[in-house]
């Protein structure tokens, strides 16, 4: 729960200074908003029940279907642009397995109620900004538009084989070019049309020149040009906001879903750990909430894999394995000076060093034993002779060294002393 | 949401600077585990229901049973003293009114597998230093030891009759003396045996003259005895760690329910608004998981209001009205510049100030009402012969005044212009 909790605080302090708020609905739906508005999975899965006042009530399997609930009743007073993040638990009735719980938490951020390329630019931002405060470099933000694939097949007049086209391009990396020809042969498609697609989805390179490669291979589609212009304006904008090359690409092999998502979208791998799949995808799509209400709400969205990423991280060894409740550890040597060792703690804790008194005085093995299971890094440690001198021993209990201190008169020594043990001690990710 | 989650971050800073570290446990539980541990109103009002494995599942009602159901199966491995903090949502199908919901936070933190006085005292830091960090200087803390009553009750062999009496007292400040009187000789208490009760009930005063006529009030009695010593070792303790007279009490009368608690029990108060009752309390307990495990688990631990603090907070004025999500405001003049207001977004948050970009190049008005409405303080204003120039003017919203910097060669001035407005808005608790 310690580096759980870190990377919500951390999702919290990014989204907010992009300037998304947070809100929060309720575990329970009525059965109506939810039934039917993912896909039959969920609704198999969903935990459902009627409460004592007779009304049928469901608990939520997303977050997306409560804020276009919450939208459609709310974005009058709200008005648009409503950009909102949301972290909460959703459950699922399913199998638990390796990384599949069921309940979860789900770490959303959205923008709603416009269409304009700076919210694009702007999610694409938080998911650099996001892995950047995690202290994670090695990853790389792929993004790609769905106006591209659809211009295209519009232009082959392919338009109502999307869904075939989609499912075959999604596993071309796992079965290779031949078998996914062959499936769209047997689906109807052309020779000309399969070599087209397949040339559009092999595309690779720099941003400027899968570009440029794009504007040849689709020229003349209103649709996909239009897609084309805006991924040019969001990465000219990602260069201006300093994101390394590294960090991102133009990827058109991406797709994310098959209906959902209309323009561009994103996926995130760490260049470490691809095989655990994108860390925090998202996309833009054409109306959110067309099942409650009536105004049209485009949106762009995107969604932090808090339990992936933590698992993620935990294999790249980046989680300190006895994470420390406090810093420093105070024995308690002489119960008849408690309040002598409470001032102490006292003095540190206004310094904003976490530290924790050990409440009974028990035999000093016993208490640095604890220390130890919970991971403390330093203990102040004195006895009633050393405290009527109002010297305190400041000892590293990884190395064992130790220093002695005064500090009732001054404090700069004591206060140093822990800082400078501390900072020898860091280095853990999330510590 | 946002004041809420800034009052639960404070919380969540305070509890992990006394070592407490988080727990989280799920929404819902087997049935067996919740029915019979609360009230009877908590059995009547859980939700519950069968889930599609056939199991009865109910949602918690509290976070006290799940923390005695997990200490219960984990305090071998975990092992004592355990601290724990867990903030998160229980449910209740009552009816809803003001200040009540079904659905609602609790912010407990435990110590539990110690009877140490440390644990009391830094029970009482945990919560004065809440209220502090929260910004609230009008409070007190008031303290009892139920081992006080209850050792009276034994001396004067009326132990057998204390719920009788606790429910007297409860409601002395309520009905009066008189009436109390003839409750309690109803209940067959002699007058002698009520006229020492209400001597005892009646103690005020500075902590140290209320300890001393405790002392005479209560002498012979061994548990009482222990039980003045501990509130003297708290109250020097507190003195020591420089809590101020005016943030806490010794108060006989506060009893904190009838049964769970047996040592020392916390109310707080706010003196600004007495009426709503304990913003933060609670206690210690002689066992918390006796229903769950045969090993003996001592603990004590409070419990924030978070609903009702907020509510004490906003009636106070002390929640803006319109809680900012982000602080600066960059309207979108030109739609074929993105990358540069982009680029200026990016300079004013990598120096820490949150900040937002209108998505969208509709007219400034339009632009700058949406800021107004979502209590932007500040914006930065620069059309394309600005960008051109490498300046921006930075405007205050609420004064209008402005003020014109240089931004592409030094941020300085920028930055400096922004901190300066901003610094000039301050002075809201939460903002």
């Amino acid at each position: 729960m310690i580096p759980r909790e870190q990377l919500m605080e951390t999702a919290r302090k990014v989204y907010r200074r992009y300037g998304f708020v947070p809100i929060d609905t309720p575990a329970l739906e009525y059965l109506e908003v939810l039934t039917g508005k993912g896909s039959e999975e969920t609704d198999r899965q969903m935990y459902h029940f009627t409460d004592n006042g007779g009304r049928a009530v469901g608990m939520r399997f997303d977050l997306t279907v409560p804020l276009a609930r919450f939208a459609a009743q709310h974005i009058h007073e709200l008005g648009t642009p409503f950009k909102r993040y949301h972290i909460g638990p959703v459950w699922r009735g399913e199998t638990p397995q390796a990384g599949r719980f069921r309940e979860f938490v789900q770490c959303d951020f959205d923008t709603i109620g416009t269409t304009g390329v700076v919210s694009d630019i702007e999610t694409a931002l938080v998911i650099h900004e996001l892995l950047h405060e995690l202290g994670i470099q090695q990853f790389r933000l792929r993004i790609n538009n769905r106006q591209l694939l659809t211009g295209l097949l519009e232009s082959l007049g392919l338009r109502e084989q999307s869904t075939v086209v989609l499912r075959g391009l999604d596993k071309l990396e796992k079965v290779g070019v031949p078998m996914v020809q062959k499936e769209l042969l047997a689906a109807g498609l052309a020779e000309s049309q399969i070599e087209q697609i397949l040339r559009f989805a092999s595309i690779r390179g720099t941003p400027d020149s899968i570009l440029s490669e794009l504007s040849q291979q689709l020229h003349g589609n209103e649709l996909a040009e239009s897609g084309i212009e805006r991924l040019d304006t969001i990465q000219k904008a990602l260069i201006a906001a300093r994101v390394s090359d590294q960090h991102f690409a133009i990827d058109v092999s991406i797709a994310r879903g098959l209906d959902y998502y209309t323009g561009v979208v994103f996926e995130t791998t760490l260049t470490e750990l691809p095989e655990i799949g994108s860390v925090c995808s998202g996309g833009r799509y054409d109306n959110l909430a067309d099942i409650f209400t009536k105004q049209h709400l485009p949106g762009i969205g995107a969604s932090l894999g808090l339990d992936r990423l933590l698992a993620a991280l935990e294999k790249l060894g980046r989680i300190p394995s006895k994470p420390s409740p406090a810093e420093v550890f105070i024995p308690l040597f002489d119960g008849d000076r408690v309040s002598d060792y409470i001032e102490l703690a006292s003095i540190v804790r206004k310094a904003g060093i976490r530290c924790e008194v050990y409440p009974e005085a028990k035999k000093l093995g016993v208490q640095l034993k604890y220390a130890d299971q919970r991971g403390f890094q330093v203990a102040l440690i004195a006895g009633s002779r050393e405290l009527d001198a109002g010297v305190v021993q400041i000892k590293d209990l990884r190395s064992k060294t130790a220093t002695e201190v005064q500090y009732r008169n001054s404090q700069e020594a004591l206060l140093n002393g822990i800082q400078l043990m501390l900072s020898m001690n860091r280095g853990d990710l999330l510590a």
